[in-house]
C-alpha cells in the first residue's frame, strides 16, 4: 500500500456537465471522493451562466472537502459538444442554453477557480473512469454506452481511448432503421431516435396529447419536474404504465441492435452501460439489452461481457477528475487503487 | 532508391481465396507482381480439393515468374472463415465447399509448396494492402469495405490492423433495419442482406421466378455462369435493367447507412471501397455510396474521404503476399516502395 496523500495539493476536482445537472466532486490521489455538490444546469441564459454555476458547484464541493479551489492540482471537466482539448473551448453544445457557438470554458473556469482546467468529452471521460476504476477494469478494450438524454458512446481500444479525428463514439447515431423515426439530431432512424430520453419524451408527449393513457406526465408533475427524468421513467415502469413499458421496450430493442452493430465492427472485450437511464434502471435492464443484442451479434458463440457501470452516476465526475491528473503520475492500468 | 531485389529468394507468394475464384500471384521485394494465375474455386468436394487447387494456381504463378515455389520467401493466404493465425487452421468457411469444420490449410499448403505459409483474414489483408500500397496510403486510420458476395470490413486504426478479439470488421452485419430482410448469415436486417451479392441474387431469383421481367439471368447464361457475377450486374445496369437497378439502389442505400454508422462510431480518416462489386462498378458507385452515406453521417461538416480501392481486384492477393514478408523487413508506412 502506498501512503495516502498527505496534502491537499494532491486533490483534484472533477465536473460532469450535463444537460440537466452539473455535478462537481473533489477526489484525493487515490480517486476517493472527499466532497461533492450538485447544481441544476441553467435552462436559460448562455455559456457564462453555465460557467458561473459550474464554478459555484466546484467551490461547494471544495468546501465539503475542506480545500480551496486554488489548492487543487487541477480541475477536469466532462462536457458535451465539440471540445478543443488544447484551448479548452467548447462549441455547439446543443443540450446547453445558448451554446450554439464557441465559448472558452476552460480559461474562464481556470480564472474563476484559480487552478488549471482540462476539458474532455463527457461520454469519453465516463468511459475512461469505468475502464480505470469501474466495471471495465478487467478488460483491454471497452465500449461505454451512456444511456441518458441522448445515447453516447466511449471507446477504449487496446488500453487507450479512441476518438478518431475527434468525433468518434457517436453510437447513438448508428442507423438501426433506414428512413425510421426522426432523431433529435435531425436525421432519421438513429438508435437515439428510439432510445434517447429526449426522443422518448417527445414521443410520449405526442401520444399523450393524442389521448393515450399514461401516468408519465402526472408523475413528472408530482415530482416538480418539467422533464421526464430517469426517476420518472423508473417509477412509471414500476407501476406498469403501458406507454412507458412500450417506449422502453422500443429503446431496449434499438440499444440491442446498435450495440450488436458496434460489436460486430469492433469485437471489443466488454460493454459497460451507464448514463442517467442506464444507472437508474440498472442490472435488470442491462440484462434485457444484452438479450436484445444477441440475435444481431455475429460472433454469438463468444459474446463479450455486458455490464452495468460500476461507478454509478458519479462516473462522469470521477472521469473528469482523471483529466486533472498530471500525466506523469497516471498509473498504468491494473495498478490504480480506486477509492470507490 | 534501393537496389531491386537481385535473387528470387526475395520473392513472395500471395493467394486470395474467394468463394468464386482463387487468385495467386508472385511479387518481388517491392511488391511488383511478377506472375499470376487465376483458378475457379472448386464448387464441390472439400478443403483438400480447395488446397490442391490453391497449390496448382500458386505453382502456375511461379512458372510465370520463373521461380520455384520452394524458392519463395513464403506464401501468404487471405482466407474467409475463422482463422487461427498461429496454427494456420481455417474453420467454418461457409462460402467454400464442405468447409464447416476445421482444416489445417497452412501446414497442408506449406507441405505442397515447400515453403512457409501464413494465413490471414481475406478482408483484413485486402485492407492492409490498400493501407500500405493502395488508396489508403495517405491516412493513419482506415475502413476497408469489400463489397462482393458478402460485405466485409477491415480496420486500420492508428496505423495498425484492428481485429478485436479476432472477429472485428463484420461491417456487413451492422443492423440497418431491425426486423428487416433475412441475411445469408441467418439474421435479419444486416447491411449484407441488402448489399451482398449473394443476398441480391437470392432476391433477384425470387422476383424473377414470380414473373418479374429482368435480363439478369439471361446475361448470366450468355456468359456461361451459374451465379450473378459482378460482371453480370454491371452489364444489366448498363442496359438499364429495372430489377438490377432497383436492387443495386437498395444495396447503395444500405451501404451508405452502414458505412455512416461505422464512421459515427469510429471517425476514421478514410473509407476505401473494394471487393468484386466495388471494383467492377468503380468510381461512380463509390460516389453514389458516399452520397447515400451523407444523410446519416453525424460529423457531416467534416466527412472522411471515400475512395475506390487503388489496387483493383488484385488487392486481396497483394495483401496476402504482405503476410509472407519477414517481419523484420516490413517497412514503416510511408517508406514502402510499391510496384503498383
Amino acid at each position: 500500500m502506498l501512503p495516502v496523500a498527505a496534502t491537499s495539493r494532491q486533490f483534484r476536482g472533477g465536473i460532469d456537465l450535463g444537460g440537466t445537472k452539473i455535478e462537481a466532486i473533489v477526489v484525493d490521489a487515490r480517486n476517493k471522493v472527499l466532497g461533492s455538490s450538485r447544481h441544476p444546469t441553467p435552462a436559460t441564459g448562455g455559456p457564462p451562466d453555465v460557467a458561473a454555476e459550474m464554478a459555484a458547484a466546484m467551490t461547494e464541493a471544495c468546501q465539503a472537502a475542506q480545500v480551496q479551489p486554488s489548492d487543487l492540482v487541477g480541475v477536469g471537466v466532462g462536457s458535451p459538444g465539440v471540445i478543443d482539448e488544447a484551448t479548452g473551448a467548447v462549441s455547439t453544445a446543443r443540450n446547453l442554453p445558448g451554446w450554439e457557438g464557441s465559448y472558452d470554458l476552460g480559461p474562464e473556469l481556470a480564472s474563476k477557480l484559480g487552478t488549471t482546467v482540462a476539458i474532455g468529452n463527457d461520454v469519453q471521460v465516463a468511459t475512461d473512469a469505468e475502464f480505470s476504476l469501474g466495471a471495465g477494469r478487467p478488460y483491454r478494450s471497452l465500449l461505454g454506452v451512456m444511456w441518458g438524454t441522448g445515447v453516447g458512446g466511449g471507446l477504449i481500444l487496446n488500453g487507450k481511448p479512441w476518438i478518431g479525428r475527434g468525433g468518434a463514439g457517436e453510437i447513438g447515431h448508428l442507423v438501426v432503421e433506414v428512413g425510421g423515426a426522426r432523431c433529435p439530431c435531425g436525421r432519421r432512424g438513429c438508435m437515439e431516435a428510439y432510445a434517447g430520453r429526449a426522443a422518448m419524451e417527445a414521443r410520449a408527449r405526442k401520444r399523450y396529447e393524442k389521448g393515450k393513457d399514461t401516468d408519465l406526465f402526472k408523475l413528472m408533475k408530482e415530482r416538480g419536474r418539467t422533464k421526464l427524468t430517469s426517476a420518472v421513467w423508473a417509477k412509471a415502469l414500476e407501476r406498469g404504465d403501458k406507454l412507458a413499458v412500450e417506449l422502453i421496450d422500443d429503446a431496449v430493442d434499438a440499444l440491442g441492435a446498435g450495440i450488436a452493430s458496434a460489436l460486430n465492427l469492433l469485437d471489443v472485450d466488454a460493454v459497460v452501460i451507464g448514463g442517467g437511464l442506464g444507472v437508474r434502471l440498472g442490472e435488470p435492464f442491462v440484462e434485457r439489452i444484452r438479450k436484445a443484442m444477441m440475435p444481431h451479434l455475429f460472433n454469438d458463440a463468444n459474446p463479450p461481457d455486458v455490464l452495468p457501470a460500476g461507478l454509478g452516476d458519479t462516473g462522469g465526475a470521477i472521469g473528469a477528475a482523471l483529466l486533472a491528473k498530471p500525466k506523469s503520475t497516471r498509473r498504468p492500468r491494473g495498478t490504480a487503487t480506486a477509492g470507490n
